[in-house]
């Protein structure tokens, strides 16, 4: 059993905005507990590193332990990676958790009925955009047990 | 859009050891934010609770929050429960939290392919045990927003 605190946790982070980029590399950095981050800018790339398309041969051999995803991107929304990842059997039980700026009740119901894991809405003042990212890695970190 | 701490949780517990149900409503006070807690010791009640049968004329108005499961209990076994939420419409996308002390693989991959939104290990160390449950419970609350 894994106890806590004691695994890293590797991280897809789905994000077309590159300074909510930046910020969540910061608070990686501020946290320091060793968690790595693969960040795909846009959803099309991250479904074919998962699935080993296009560009990449092959599925990566371990999966992330936990993917976040905005909503709001180009060519593919959050909405698509989501039920793309749940289409597919091998990545069909991948933690998954929306960070997104919506807080419109049809995205919340749309993507927990195509079974996201959890969804966290942005907070529009820095500091506790800084503190929900630190308290969203330390729970994926310390708190779930991925599949 | 709910902000960090400003609203409380409702907590449905279904859990049929007395000495967790304990522990995690004395954590609930300790933690001070007016959470509410509605417990069922066996898992087949809190379905009759949720849905409206047996001893419940009808369903609740309002929904709990998030629902914590043990997952080993007589009568109806967490799995069970989880599947006969994920399977009625009204509850589907209920956000459910396996809390149990199996760390067993194939416990973690069944709930996962049932849908679960987070599976937590119990510890085993009390101090531990106590944290979890205080970082389960301020996740679901600060950090989730439920359908």
């Amino acid at each position: 059993m894994e106890t806590r605190n004691e695994r890293r946790l590797e991280i897809l982070l789905i994000e077309d905005n590159q300074n909510d980029v930046e910020l969540f590399l910061n608070v990686v950095d501020w946290i320091k507990m060793g968690d790595k981050v693969r960040v795909f800018l846009d959803g099309r790339e991250a479904l074919d590193f998962l699935h080993g398309k296009g560009d990449y041969k092959k599925p990566p051999e371990t999966l992330p332990s936990v993917v976040f995803i905005d909503l709001k991107m180009p060519l593919i929304s959050g909405h698509e990676v989501l039920k793309a990842i749940r289409k597919d059997k091998r990545t069909k039980t991948l933690p998954i958790v929306v960070f997104t700026s919506s807080d419109q009740e049809k995205d919340i119901g749309d993507t927990y009925k195509s079974g996201v894991n959890s969804y966290v809405v942005k907070p529009v003042q820095f500091e506790k955009y800084a503190e929900t990212i630190r308290d969203l890695i330390n729970y994926w970190r310390n708190v779930n047990v991925p599949p």
